[in-house]
C-alpha cells in the first residue's frame, strides 16, 4: 500500500459539492468512481476540505491509499482519461502513509471572483458573480482590513454551523481590481461555514456604499450572524490552493 | 415599428447550437422568447448566421423589429434581466428598415481555442479543446498561408453540405501562441458548414507532425472533404466579430 497526494480542480457548477452524498453527482464520487474503474479498490479518498455545491477548486488536496502498480509519473494521465473534463488532476506524488489532507493543512486560501463590467462577460458566467455597478475597492480594502487577525467568527459563519470554536485566524485578506474583475483573496488557518462567502457579501455592501468600512469592527464584535451582509453566490469562489 | 441590432455574447455549451428547432433549447428560443415576455409580442430574430451545438459567440450579430416603446438605453439591461446567465445582450442600436444581420454581413471572424497545457486548465474546459503535447506553431502558420484568398473550400466543409458555390474568400487565417493556448483565428467573407473547425483539425495536424505545411495546396485542389483532417470540436470556437 502506498499514500498519493493529488492536487484537484474542478469547476464546480454541475456538481452537488465535494462530499459525497446518495443520489447525487459529486467531485468525491466522481473520484472514487474512477478510482474504482482504475484499480478495482473500493477506495475512499480524504479531501483538505469539502466544497459547496457551485464552489470550484483549482488546488484542492486529496490523499488515497492504494496498493495500484501503476507508476507515479502515470497517475495524473490514467486518472484525468476516467475523470468528466469538470475535474482535472493536477498532479500527484507519494507521501508518507501519515500525511493527511485534511488533519495537516496549515494554510487555506479562496479566491472570490466579481465581474464588476456593466455588462457580464459571458465567458466568466460560471465562476464569477456578476455586479454590475463599479465597487468601491479602497473602501473595501479599508474593511478588510479589520478581519485579519485572530478573531471570533461567528458573524461571519452560517448560523448552522455546530463547531463550538468559532475563533480562526486570517492571515490575509485582500481587494484587487484586475481589469474589470474584482479579486478577493482569503488566506487562514481554516474557515467556517460559508466563512468566505459572508465575508465577500459584507465587503461588497461596503464597495456598494451601503454601509461603511468601519462598521466591520462592530459587526466582527457583535458575534450575531444577522450583522453581517448576505452569503455571496457560491459560484464566484474557488478555493486557490492548500498549504502543508 | 423599428428595427433594432444587438450583439450577443453566448457560451453555446448548453444549447443546441443557435437556430430554433422544435423541442430544443436555443439561442434564437431563448431570445425569442424573452421578447414575447418583454414586449407581448411574436417577434422573429435573424441572426447574421448560425452556430452549431456547443459553439459560443462574443459577437454574432441580431435583429428584430418592434413596436415596443422601451428607450434603446434601456433595452440591453431588460433583456439580460430575461435572459439566462450563459446569453448576453452587449449592446443594442436602432438601425435602418433596410439592415439584415445576415445578408449585409461583410467579414466574419471566428476564432478557435485550444488549450495546449500538459494538464487541462479546468476553467477553460468549456472553452477551449484540450491538445497535451505542444503543437508547433510555425509549421501551423505556413500551412495557414496557403488557404488566405479566395478558394473552392470543397475539401474543408462538411460532405453534407448542399450549398452549390463552394468558393469563398479567407482574408486572414493567424495561428499564435498566447501563454499556454493556441489560437486560430480566421476572417472571411462567409463559411461553408464546419469549414473553420475542419481547418482548424487539418492545422492541428500539422501542428502534431502528422502532415506536411505545404499539404495544405493539395487537400485544397483536390476538392474532397476525405483529404483534409478531422472536425474540430465545437467547444473551442467562438463567433468573434460580425462586421457590416
Amino acid at each position: 500500500m502506498r499514500r498519493l497526494k493529488c492536487v484537484v480542480a474542478y469547476d464546480g457548477t454541475d456538481f452537488s459539492g465535494f462530499q459525497v452524498q446518495p443520489d447525487q453527482v459529486t467531485v468525491q464520487g466522481e473520484i472514487e468512481a474512477a478510482l474504482q474503474r482504475i484499480t478495482g479498490e473500493e477506495i475512499q479518498i480524504s479531501g483538505s476540505g469539502r466544497t459547496d455545491a457551485g464552489v470550484h477548486a483549482r488546488g484542492q488536496v486529496i490523499h488515497f491509499d492504494t496498493a495500484s502498480h501503476i507508476p507515479l509519473e502515470k497517475w495524473g494521465f490514467v486518472l484525468n482519461n476516467q475523470l468528466p473534463d469538470a475535474i482535472v488532476i493536477r498532479s500527484v506524488e507519494e507521501v508518507e502513509p501519515t500525511f493527511h489532507a485534511r488533519f495537516d493543512v496549515q494554510v487555506k486560501e479562496y479566491r472570490y471572483c466579481i465581474d464588476n463590467r456593466p455588462v457580464a462577460d459571458v465567458f466568466r458566467h460560471r465562476y464569477a458573480d456578476h455586479i454590475r455597478f463599479p465597487l468601491d475597492v479602497e473602501a473595501m480594502q479599508r474593511a478588510a482590513r479589520h478581519l485579519v487577525g485572530e478573531h471570533d467568527f461567528t458573524s461571519f459563519c452560517s448560523a448552522k454551523t455546530y463547531v463550538e470554536d468559532k475563533v480562526r485566524t486570517v492571515y490575509g485578506l485582500t481587494v484587487e481590481r484586475t481589469g474589470d474583475e474584482v479579486w478577493v483573496t482569503c488566506r487562514g488557518n481554516g474557515f467556517l461555514y460559508n466563512m468566505v462567502r459572508i465575508i465577500v457579501g459584507t465587503l461588497v455592501e461596503v464597495g456598494q456604499g451601503k454601509r461603511q468600512a468601519d462598521e466591520l469592527m462592530d459587526i466582527l464584535a457583535a458575534c450575531d450572524r444577522e450583522r453581517a451582509g448576505k452569503t455571496a453566490p457560491a459560484k464566484g469562489l474557488t478555493m486557490w490552493e492548500v498549504v502543508y
